[in-house]
């Protein structure tokens, strides 16, 4: 992550890499403060056995196309919604790569991370049947708890409303 | 792709795939014309031995969502600007997703088509040394070309200039 | 509804499709999280008795489409702002449907929620006298509140201001 | 129609109606320029026997809302990208309504005068048997299209590249 | 005004008028819920010896053009920030008016309102000398306000910084 | 004006003010490559018996606010689209002025141009019964001419197209 | 700067340049509000010994621009977030300068004006080899902090989450 | 640059270097494509010589980000409008940079090319009596150029139009 101030934002995919019992590092880079620590970080990540880059960062977020430069591991990054106009500027920033350098762009802010962490999964469950089995399971839960939960609660709702 | 006349651009990521020799299947689908086989296409796909799913679509793109919610493979989606508002529609519909469903948004038209396979490659790598040998060749090719290719055909112009 | 937190905003519909007396049932569907489902629910609407669809999402806010890819009933879309970027995702997402599959698009929020229900109202007054007659009264209604209510407050208001 | 340079825009709405076989009227009318004859219009449009109005405008796009200010029935605008930007002003202007005075709001462009009269062609349907299964049929042609003539095209297209 | 709503907006036009010693009226209009009226009111100002028309309103906002629509006055009109979009829906909705029937658009909100009325000021001022020399007044007051005021101010706000 | 590449956008103000028969000069000016004469140009312009000024620009159009701040004549401002973001950079720039120094914001473009002069002469109609009149004249004229020329024209079209 | 208002931005500024030790004035000055004391600030700082120029200011953001077309000596502009467009108006007023004319934008707010102070202090630099190498040290201590500092809290808060 | 087909774009840089007579080098370089070779330029700058840096990028324009992550020296942003976003994405990437690491952002596309050597002449002037006398005679070429040469044709142009 570009700073320390996103890890509110960035604990959406800490989470849910945890949900799926992954091992995973965390990292504060900024491709404008320590570029060169960013690069190296990014070139030895193969190396070290990292197979997914994430990162997270605000305004004119070059963090995930810095990495993106150093690696042809997939790298994954998240605009955030830090700067006055509301993470559009971290949009464009980190979708808007010149060809031959991909960043695969999520969602902006922390949706977005979980989202980040979730696309991890399906790629390395591509290695690992049984990941691809918890994709699956998670999956069905998010529906459930959609068709089930949220809408019993829904009805629920609706039903006092009328009745008071 | 959602309509032919994303053919123009989503002949990027044909000609990326073709290039690193991986085997494809190219597919007109619509979010909205024809949801059913859509979601069909999406759900059947990793029986089928496809291993990740690239999808443009312009205007309120839709089509990578679609196939996202019907798949645990990783979805990589193509903004394309075929409206009026140039992509900036195509973009925030393809990245804005809710959390439990990402797709990995690449750039706007035909570099982000490219992009889109060329992430695809990254991907496979992963399952595949030769690839990855593959990608550190082109990602190297790349840079030859920037700083000998087009650097010497610019100092050639700028003399040129010079001398006129 | 594409959430429970969307409730806030619905209700905007759902309170004026009471004040009308008109029978409706409410529904978390995902156009992402349980497509399906969402396909089904439209595909069957129409046979069900139902006349009119109205969904309201936010960020990249698919609901209203999947649901007119599926039926060709009326589908009416109510983008939320429920994301950074206020609401402009979702328009984009909502509005710029492909040719062939309309989604009648209402404003941003809890307003367009209720101008949602009210576009119904006068959809289904072209099959009912009664129901046209109720929309002039609440129209007439409405004016008479602008002019004669909120003017008279606004001019106790001013007269005590120049008093004061 | 807000002016006469809208005609290419709005004969995608004149050209789907025709091929409904529905009646219709079309005038040049403009909220701006004569706004008592464009509000008559609205008026008397019920008692005329119209059953949907469709309002097509670019820039400060009020056509739409000046017929629904004066009209209960239902009001379909659609945005015109005849400014230098490209519609989105003709967008939110048509489609920020306040709450009470409902624009069902197209995509903008021709493809939203296409979905305009399909959108009209489904509220009518709601009144006509047969235009229900005319819509049905619509769809399914709209589907096979998609699903066989444009994807054998392309199907053709790709094996012609592959030889070539 | 479109809405009771934007009186706290309104107040900053309000103030100037009274400031100035200038008569107006305040009135509640609505382009959308009290169309008759507001024509009404636009086609008898004139006559009633009003000199300018100052309209407010956010969202799609047509009220100072249908005003402008009705009355060859001089019409002002003031973009409201009161829609999620903070008023770009406003301004574009005000300021892209159609040739022939101008609205003299101000900035966002209520700095836009004070202007709007000062800006009434000075067309009132081509017609009574009077009211020019008290308009440059306002102008020598705001300079000194800036220059002195604000700047001494601002001076002891850094000297007790640096002792500080 | 702000540079000479401007004067086919600002002949639109030109000929309506010949179409008036209103005296005007016209002057290329700018904010920022000769300010003391822009600046000495605004001061001395009512003692030189002008009575309004337009200024058109576009980019970080500031020419409009820089007569402005010179002046208590009416200034009235117009975007123009030369810029690649067309004209919402100028648009910004030129409406969203601070409190205290208004500009009359217009339509970007060349509709703009003809706006603010027709603008300006509705101002100088305050002065002029006879101008009004002539004001009212245009209003009926335009009014004419979309409702008689243009739909008889459109009629012709359309029962052209259903012949042919 | 533009306004007292701006202070809590534009005091990023000054605290940079307190802490390279560089002596500075500060003023309020406005474009619209004192455009000839602005002019004669900007026109006589060569001949008293300024070296660059820093603006701040939000809106139609015209201060930077109008010092810029008065010296030559370097403009730093500093758009500021004040208004309901949150800094986008500000930005485009204060980047898209015409040819001839530049003014060197930062981002939007306080880092903008803790950057304009930094840029200023990079120029002058130029000028003194003990500045640059204070740069050098401030650019280490902004890495370390980064690398260090913030990274090993954060390491501590993920080892803490670990163990709760 | 970040690639050849930004030449066109960045020879109005060129251009202005030349005709101040001031010495410069021009290079491809992408901190995408050959990140380490861009890094080592920027950290090797200021020892070869050089005192400023532009760089004029599109899309995610991360170069000028690149170049002043890497240097103390002054770098200056072009962003440039090869992108459907018509520079929008450019000049985010490139204005909203972190504090710590300024970029001297210009307008988008020549202008800003032109602007961009222009400020780096107005840097060099501070060391250079002479170059700030040349900055001063550019200035009132100018100002010349627009009150005598562009609008003495517009005169002509006018006087042309009115005898025609």
């Amino acid at each position: 992550m570009g700073s320390d101030s996103d890890l509110p934002v960035m604990s959406g995919a800490i989470q849910v890499l945890e949900d799926f019992g992954l091992p995973y590092e965390v990292q504060i880079l900024s491709a404008h403060r320590c570029p060169d620590e960013t690069a190296s970080y990014a070139r030895e990540s193969a190396a070290k056995g990292l197979k997914v880059l994430i990162a997270g960062a605000g305004w004119a977020a070059h963090l995930a196309g810095a990495l993106a430069a150093q690696s042809t591991l997939p790298v994954i990054g998240i605009p955030i919604d830090s700067s006055p106009l509301q993470g559009l500027d971290a949009l464009l920033s980190t979708a808007q790569m010149p060809p031959g350098v991909p960043v695969a762009t999520m969602s902006i802010g922390k949706g977005g991370a979980q989202n980040a962490a979730l696309f991890a999964v399906q790629i390395l469950a591509l290695l690992d049947p049984n990941l691809a089995r918890k994709l699956e399971n998670h999956k069905q839960d998010m529906k459930r708890d959609v068709l089930l939960h949220k809408n019993n609660k829904l009805q629920e709702h609706l039903s006092e409303r009328k009745t008071s």
